[in-house]
């Protein structure tokens, strides 16, 4: 896309009108005008069209040009109300200090409960946080003839010879990125091949991807597998499946706390036996009997308002979900009991560059956390907003856990959720 | 909260000095001052602690109090690139006729290939789509002492008078949800009850928590049963769970579309039986491989996109992403070989009112596809969202397979995705 | 099959050597000589082929006419040790006394753990169990066009006056089956039927096959749906499935009992509080992270042990382990903590009648539990063995976890298990 | 266990009594009489307390004493139909040659079918098949105090050189099994660590768990991690577990065949593509709609009974029935359409030594395979008995899916079923 040959003809009006007759498309608007005429164009049909009113859609605070990279057929922008948690002190592997959290998000009491559990993380001497695995995969799948030829295809990529080949190529297309290994599989006739990447400070799911087209084109080459999708499922991405949730994609990280039982009753208002049963028997059990790959409360909640806040995908919110959040009650020498409160994140996709970070409230947000743009070590920034997040999904668990426990989650949605 | 009270003394740099020394708390400032007034001394506390620029984040283009039931701690709004998708014909169950979707989202390339199926659907002569299910579910866990309380709580729930004892509370909390029934599950000394609710229009979490609450209270009262969590996590809200994959929750809808073999190449550029084997090898067997139970291309990159842009639950992503999609080569008599088409979302929770959907661009936004607020009959708009939705959905899958099928993917994101 | 016109030439030698020509097939054999020659003429035949020595195979305890419903191509038959547990005292549902267990099985060690479990139940004073839901399912799937009729069928299907017809048909074909109901499935040109029966003391699948297989006829008839598959796999007959994780199949039965503390570490050798621990963390968060859907240590080694013993069939042994163990500390007035222990089987698929249970090893081990045949009332029977076989499964749970509590899993095994 | 100090007063009857009369315990029987005796015993004093004659269980045909390894408190044997199937040419990685196997059932009609689809595989020229992956694991939990020793820990063992002591621990164990390799995860304050082996011809449970054993203690000794449990549960053993699904345990193995469409419609009656149609809406769709780990028709069936037949783990059918079944309908030039069949079965966990092989009745079955013993090379034995059941598994896989696509799964039930 480039600015030239821009219409000398640019009202907006004229231009809806040209796509209502069909002499112009909806998408080709941007070949005529510049962004923001464009959207501007596109919302002057869809009012004709629909009798929307579009005036606060169209109320956007940055360039359309700078959306370019992040939408087509652009129309103005959503604006998601934004608040802010924290700060909270985190001891983590990259994270290290007090942090703010900013949310975004339409969930009423969403922000209070975390805030209160933040603010019993405080008050415990903060949190800690560790990445214990790393990696964005990709899965492309192969079609064979048969087993005897997966069987060879495997062989292949098993040898590690054929494993640096493969390794050059798709770091080839990369700067950054890094290939960390390659997992084979095998179902009848198709060969699943799972990429894993270190793509440092960024998601990285385009770069594995790409890095991940260039391996391929050798593996056809010399094996007898042929490429059916550069994803194959295995990856996986932005479904819920039991892979991420054992393996890991994206980030695993897991963050803690010990709460003195004092602060329990005091901020908490219960008891970490109270809290562990509801634990157990909501998420553990309870998650069990529901088939889930969930084993916690509402961890989605704090990672999507994270996401949305930081520019990361909103679609990913589903990895991670993959959540398992432990409450225990641990006994002291003086038979005070405190409460041991984790939370696991098997698949947490974030970045700290590219992709929706570059865009003017995300980018401020992500300034808010302190970590905006590529870390020093590379990789070190996405580590510590993985930490900072799952901080803030822990203050989430406790609080909501909290609540359930002492009977009040109904009236506070009631007050405060309407 | 009150408009009562307001201090006299309303500079937000004061306030946000008065914040960090202590003598006022960030979550107090509504107190003491407006909600914008409020949200602009946590930016210049924000700014001054961290060295964001929150310009564009304090830009927001509706009054903070609108916000106020959606968001605590509000500092400004996220915006997020809108675009739109359409029009295509539905012939839905609720929906019936041509409808734009706008799509708020930071991924790009994603709004030009749901266009682009859509265009081929367009093509087509249009999606069909119907609910198939529906209920929004809230599911309690208590305690008992062993298995012979639990066999005793169950039996009590399952008596027919007793049933309508507990409908007739729940009911009382509520203008407009119904109890569509309650399914008992028994873990050991845990006792899980599953309320599912028609909740008309609304997405209806809150209105089901209320009124499990209020039939909580009676099953306490005539059972052996001890209330331990309102949510035992067989709901199961936002958590990757099988039981929302196989009985569904919110809304179960498939969208599905016949495209003739002259499209698909047409449109395409590829066939029937390439997307076949495509959706088979990954899709399919791919996602059986991984363990999951979203077996589908990227369905949660519309369902986030649309719940983003008209005001849905963000964090619900999790259980839109419970989607199969099937792709199947059928052949006409004259050799042509047709493609058959389909998503089946089984857990979409949409409402056209509550939550989200009154905030100013979200409300535009549903303005657009025509079904903001209400429906009549009751319902009848919420159902209609969720068609809209899932034909954009089959239109993201039909999309992606094909360029899957046509091995541009890696190259469509070098040239859209940057 | 009938004794008629058996050859005169019985010779089991001379019959192999006709298979080994080509002049009869191996499955004929019974079409020319007695059940016992024919099985003696396959041991030829085979010992000539492989070498092997048939001896003991052949070497079986009752007439192979008895074990025609069961076989084709008889041998003879596999030998399995069978010892016995027990007894230990059950209140169950439909079990009432002391009952004795046989179990079948070749792995060491695994009947004294039962045992050991089981003496420290019964100096608890015995078991609770209950068998908490009940149905066999058989679940068609048929096609149709799209999702247009797909929904119509559904419509159809959920219509009280066609489900009084299904019902008719159904129970048409079976003197003691009674249909419970119908769960309609749809993804996209696929509709799946789940029908539950209850089979009385039947394990009841072929019965559950058979009626429903009636029952497709006139689904076909009276709606655009046409039959694809007698199962479409949402039974779920031998498959690790949510489904029957979730909503069970065959018996869904808990069996529990209290501990006390005193007795936990008399006969258990250590502290409810160990044991709570070892189940927390490995059959339930161990198993989360596993993406499984049994959160029990060995289930179904008692399971597949009693089903063998039992006459059960051995490959449902699969839905057995769909089994949730729960392990808690409670503590008495007095500071004691006693152990609370359950499992919960979901899918535990058991008759008395039919099947595997009229041969002769296995109605005799039917005798020793007291629970061959029918039960009066009808179904009894199978609900007590369900009860009998859940208290087993909770002593082998209680066992295990209190050797891995203790730490000498490893040494068991050197010692016991060889 | 020692045949000294033997009772010269060996009377069953009078032992009986003395256990009845509580002088004497169940299961020290065989501490004052030999096995034979010490089971006759157990009969006499069941037959008095149950009614129950227990002459066919005590007519087993081998001395007690060779079942002391596999079971207590023996009473006798359950006596199971061994029929046998093939002969079946397979090309295998271990496999080659034509093969028979028996099958212990009681499911009337098993044998039938999967000889039918044998006969079909035969006449296409017999079954490839592969071992993919192999490896037995065991995952202990060790507790630590929270993710900074969690991290420690991984940190610790990731490292080459204490992978390395860990090795030299485990493997001084035993004298066949090597150390894979070891993956740990981290949950909250639980560390588990999966351990794989190649165990060569035996299943390796018990291998395995005695070398994990080993290296434990070194774990314990150089990090912060303490020992819970020796198994975790992400092992998984016998239990339908993801991470078996995705990653295999013991051997990952898969058949297929190409079977002419001439052949499909001679001996299968229906055709290629009506078997894929049935495959796909049931093993495929109908799977994922029951959030299954089996994507197969009833695998779990030649599973169970080659299991039992030849002395394998009856329990561990849980995981052999993680299987996916394919079938594709491939044009040939000439217009015919071939299918494609295959089973590709995750965790099949088989031995040719140890366990229950080494039992009379069973050690014959594997003489029949050919297979019994240790294999040249070491590990060969199992590989092939594990690409053999896989081949009856896709047999039984072709059968079934034929006989439903041809729609008479009933009638057949119904006719051999009875």
């Amino acid at each position: 896309m480039t600015d030239s040959d821009l219409d000398s003809d640019s009202d907006p009006a004229e231009l809806a009108e040209r796509v209502r007759t069909g002499t112009l498309r909806l998408h080709e608007l941007e070949d005529h005008v510049d962004p923001d005429t464009a959207a501007e164009a596109r919302r002057h049909l869809l009012e004709a069209e629909t009798g929307a009113d579009l005036e606060t859609v169209g109320d956007y605070g940055f360039p359309a040009e700078e959306a370019d990279p992040n939408i087509e057929n652009m129309i103005g922008a959503a604006q998601v109300p934004m608040g802010v948690v924290g700060p909270v002190p985190i001891d983590g592997g990259a994270a290290s200090g007090d942090y703010y959290l900013p949310l975004a998000t339409t969930e009423g009491a969403l922000l209070a409960s975390v805030n209160r559990g933040l603010s019993a993380i405080r008050s415990a001497g903060g949190s800690n946080a560790r990445v214990t695995k790393s990696g964005m995969t990709r899965a492309p799948v192969f079609r064979v003839d048969g087993v005897v030829e997966a069987a060879e295809t495997v062989e292949w990529i098993e040898d590690a010879d054929n494993l640096e080949t493969l390794r050059e190529a798709a770091e080839s297309t990369t700067s950054h990125g890094e290939l960390l290994g390659i997992e084979p599989y095998v179902v009848g006739d198709s060969v699943y091949l799972r990429f894993a990447y270190d793509t440092k400070d960024a998601m990285g799911m385009n770069m594995a991807t790409i890095a991940t087209g260039e391996a391929c084109e050798i593996v056809e080459r010399e094996t007898p597998a042929s490429l059916v999708a550069l994803s194959g499922n295995l990856c996986s991405d932005k479904k819920p499946a039991a892979i991420n949730a054992v393996e890991g994609r994206g980030r695993s990280v897991t963050a803690d706390v010990v709460v003195p039982g004092e602060l329990v009753e005091e901020r908490l208002h219960t008891t970490a036996d109270a809290i562990a049963e509801a634990n157990t028997r909501k998420n553990l059990i309870g998650s069990a009997k529901a088939g889930s790959l969930g084993f916690n409360a509402h961890a989605a909640n704090v990672v999507g308002a994270a996401f949305l806040a930081t520019g990361q995908d909103e679609a990913q919110v589903v990895e991670g979900a993959n959540t398992i959040t432990t409450m225990d009650a641990r006994e002291r020498e003086d038979g005070t009991t405190d409460l041991y409160a984790s939370v696991s994140l098997a698949s947490l996709e974030v970045g700290t560059v590219g992709g929706g970070t570059k865009l003017p409230t995300q980018s401020e947000a992500l300034d808010v956390v302190g970590l905006r743009g590529g870390g020093d070590p590379p990789g070190s920034n996405a580590d510590a907003l993985a930490e900072v997040i799952a901080v803030g999904a822990l203050a989430g668990e406790l609080s909501l856990l909290a609540a359930l426990a002492s009977r009040h989650l109904s009236s506070a949605h009631q007050d405060l959720g309407r």
